[in-house]
Parts: C-alpha cells; structure tokens; sequence
C-alpha cells in the first residue's frame, strides 16, 4: 500500500511549504496545483474554473439548467460536480502510483481507505498575515487589515468545502494525527521531525 | 534559560506515558504527581487533599470574601488558594532548576514568560478507554459506558480548571506547538520524532 501523507492548513501557515519540503525530504512525489491541471487536462474545462470549484465548493447560485454531458452514464452532468468527481477519481489514481505527499483536496476523507497519514498546519493571525506578505509580491501594497480579511475569506471557503465531504470539520484536530503550529518557525526546520513522526507511522500501520 | 515541554492531555491518551518516555529519552526531569507531593509537604496540606485541589480547581462555594487576598502576608488565607500559589510558586522554582517535562497543572499557561514548548496529547474515545483499562488493575471490572463517563468527567475538570488561568480553551490547537493523536498508536513509537521536534525547537528560541 502506498504512504500518502496529506496535508490540511489554514491559508498562511506555510502548509503548501511543508509538503513540498516533506516531498522532497522523502523522495515522494507531492501533488497540489497538479491536480487542477489533470483535471482541466481531462475534462476540457479551463483551469480557472476547475480551481475555483475545487476551492470553492459547488456554488448554489448557479442555475440547474446549466447543465453538459460528459463520458459519464448519468447525464446531464453539472460541470462542478464533474469536477468533483474527477478529482475523487484522480486522487484514487495518484495514491495507486506510489508514495506521495497531497494538499488539500479534502484528500485525508477522500482517501481515508488507504490509510494515509493526515497533517494539519496551522498558525496564529499575525504569523499568516507575515507570511503571506512575504510570498506574494503583488499583494506587498496590500494592508495587513486587508489580508487578514482574505485569510479569514479562504479558510471559511476550505471550511465549507470540508462540509460536502464530511460532518467533522475542518480544523478539528480529531481528523488528523498531528497538527503543527508554524507560528514563528522556519518551515524548514520542522521537516526532520515529521521525517522521523512518518517513519514509525507507516511501520506501524503495516 | 532552560528547556521546558509542558504536556497538556486528554484523560486517558497517554499523555504522562509519552511525557515520561520523552523526559528519560532527553535526560530532563519529570515532574508530575511529584508536585502535589512537595506542595503537600511545603504547606503542612494532606497530599489528597492537595490533589484534589490541583485538579479539580476552586470549589465555587469558597465565600467570595477570600477571593481577593493572594499575598502571602495577608490572612487568613483559604487553602485551597495557597495550593495554587504553591503550585504556581513551585513550577518556577522547577523551571529554573534546569530543562524538565511537566505534565498538567497547567504549566503551559503558568511558565509562558520561560517560553516552554506546549504539547498537546489527544485521542478518541475508543483508544483512551482502551488505555484506561489495561492501565488500572483494579478497575478491570468497569465496563467502557462507565469508563467513558470517567473519562468525560476528568476531561470537563481540566477544562474547567484551565479556565482559572486563561480564556483559551483547554484542547484548542492555537495554545499548542504541537498536538499529538495517540489513537491506536504506542506512545514508545512517538518518542524518536519528538526528541527530533523538540531539538529544532529549542535551536530556534536561542
């Protein structure tokens, strides 16, 4: 069975870092914005409208009729449905491969049989806030009100997002195995740590 | 200054197993049932009743006149508030010793200023019911609905008692460096990633 290890974070906490870092650290491959590009890839739909359902949510707002058909037997099929199932399929794809680190995509519920190892990363306000200044260039203008407003807007999205996929909510510690509070810390210095936490994890489950 | 962890946990997860494990893996002294001991022998207080205190917080029935008297000058003083000063008293004279785990008493809150790292050990109810019984001989006899009720009671207590020193909920992750879920896990296995963390940490205060 492979060693999935997935990654759940607030918006800020350096949890798309982290993977990566794991991924490298482990020789695993690490999937995130991947999974948009598949997916646009084999639908047809455009990248920027797969990202934004798969962030979003299916939006009530969008009228029924707007229906498609696509290669499914149940048609027609609501374009962000499709999306979520491609998703669901692809993940289930991805884990077959081989080992491999995934954020987000709700991919801790969607592949809780294959008994990954669930992370969750989180951070106080002002340490988000900072990072997120750091890593966006075009946002340097941007006042610390305002990102902490956008902060706030993507967690409730990744919050409600959760909800179509499980009653335990997001954040809620019980979901995961370890939840790692990066306020303060250079990401890079946790990776041993979580090196050696995945190690006797997976020895465990086997 | 010196290394502190506090360990935090649910009742049950394992917690003092792991803080125990992980005080003998670093070489730091371990301090847990031991301060109600020295807090009973500086007091003249029976260490039952010293415990009880400790853990279960003031008793709401205390008249209020007592509430407002903590120096040590001024009396007569209430005894179940000279175990808290004690304790608080205590934990600092500990702390300055040298680099130790303390588990409970909320040291975590108590110690801030020293900047101790802050664990949280948690798991679900099936596992620290499980752990309860093979731990307690001679409660053997107890079916799980009784255990779990236990269980939820020195749970609430903690909660409660925490509340005497911050308004940050007990068990919420944003008080916490690190939280472990211990469930289906051997508390021996999480030692080595810890001893890994906890060096990164103490790298990154100094």
């Amino acid at each position: 069975m492979s060693r999935i290890i997935t990654i759940s974070r607030e918006f800020g906490s350096g949890g798309r870092e982290l993977g990566k870092r794991l991924a490298d650290a482990l020789g695993f491959a690490y999937y995130d914005r991947e999974i948009i590009t598949f997916i646009s890839e084999k639908s047809g739909l455009a990248e920027s409208y797969v990202e934004s359902v798969s962030e979003r949510g299916i939006i009530a707002s969008i009228p029924l009729t707007y229906g498609r058909t696509f290669a499914y037997d149940i048609a027609p099929m609501h374009p962000q449905i499709t999306v979520f199932i491609e998703q669901e399929k692809l993940l289930h794809e991805l884990a077959e491969k081989g080992d491999c680190v995934i954020v987000g995509r709700c991919a801790d519920v969607v592949l809780a049989d294959l008994k990954p190892l669930n992370l969750f990363v989180y951070a106080d306000m002002d340490s988000r806030v900072e990072r997120c200044m750091k890593r966006e260039p075009e946002e340097h203008g941007m006042d610390a009100r305002t990102m902490r407003s956008n902060i706030r807007r993507v967690d409730r999205r990744r919050a409600s997002l959760r909800g179509l996929y499980t009653h335990v909510k997001w954040g809620d510690k019980s979901a995961y195995h370890l939840c790692i509070n990066t306020s303060g810390r250079s990401i890079k210095s946790l990776i041993p740590a979580i090196v050696e936490y995945q190690r006797a994890f997976f020895n465990e489950r086997s």
